[in-house]
């Protein structure tokens, strides 16, 4: 448990975070933590775990993260931000529009079924971050909201889309058509089928996105 | 617990269900654990008490139902049952498929947002019947995939859809996009924007399916 004495806020930073300095301090702990969450998962380990494999205080911890929760969201953070990192990739490739919003519900799926089977304790801190609605989802969601307008506004530009639709309704819908391939939960339950359902979605909103 | 003396299987029976007869006494039971898992939730009610809210031995309940899994089973098919009824009034209107499909994706919203929040605790059963896999899950799937096949093939008819694309693809991939209102998991953590979102969903099938 944090005390006041050993958390000095600063109020100049996002809550949760803290200064900018000590960045190379900040990696270590995230590192720390996220190898300690890939190896026990999330609830099983505490503040003083990730302090003491790095031989740190749990108070020197403190002084850049508010909470374990803010650890978590530091490692959940790192670990969509290598999924979204992909889907940019994807995203500004000089392919038609077409392939593109493909490869997007592929990888999208690939990479979300490599999490559950390799790394399902990261896996499980995704669902706990969305099930408690941690901030770093929403800021997750709207980078991918940010791809699928670049490949949609790539697509009207070339005349490969309709352009009577508002863009933003229809980057929006076609990021809802991507929640069973995007959300832990629903990957789980449908791991099955997930590949083909990924593309005959694909092709649906292709279908929708046609001039 | 069952001990194979009052368990009497019935081979011809689907594995969880006694035979045909006593329907009244299975109605009753059904009934019974219907209440009591509105009130005290699926994980709290035990067969014992079910059977005691009906004066009966709980040996006399596993004559009809292999486990409590097999009650809730027949409570969830009753509860996703109701909202089936509800979407096979729609698709068996003979308004246009194009307001059919809108009104699909409205009722199903609204449904699902019923439950979340006046049945709380059995939205938590059917949350829990998904998870655990319960044969009940599929069946409803396949009554929703049978509806929407019944409004598609309407609107091909009528020359409002396309018809070059496999049906039975158009269909799944329908059914996939309702996901994030048909869910409980999905529905609970995107409540905010759920109706609106359903309606731009709504709105781009409608453009996929444009002839």
């Amino acid at each position: 448990m944090a005390d006041d004495e050993t958390q000095m806020p600063d109020s100049n930073q996002p809550s949760g975070r803290r200064g900018p300095a000590e960045h190379e301090r900040r990696a270590q702990i995230i590192a720390a933590a996220d190898e300690h969450f890939r190896r026990y998962g999330y609830d099983k380990t505490t503040v003083a775990d990730i302090a003491r494999a790095i031989g740190l205080s749990s108070a020197y911890i403190y002084k850049f993260f508010d909470s374990k929760q803010a650890v978590g969201e530091a490692v959940c953070h790192l670990c969509l931000g290598k999924i979204a990192s992909e889907l940019a990739i994807i995203a500004a490739d000089d392919k038609p529009a077409v392939d593109r919003i493909r490869r997007l519900y592929k990888s999208l799926t690939a990479q979300g079924v490599e999490l559950l089977f390799n790394e399902r304790k990261l896996h499980d801190i995704v669902a706990a971050a969305i099930d408690g609605r941690w901030p770093v989802i929403k800021r997750h969601e709207k980078a991918l909201l940010a791809l699928i307008q670049q490949i949609v506004t790539d697509g009207r530009e070339a005349g490969e889309f309709e352009r009577k639709t508002p863009i933003d309704e229809t980057c929006r819908a076609i990021l809802q058509t991507m929640q069973p391939f995007l959300h832990p939960v629903m990957l789980e339950q449908n791991f099955d089928d997930v590949d083909e359902n990924a593309t005959i979605v694909a092709n649906l909103v292709l279908r929708s996105l046609a001039p």
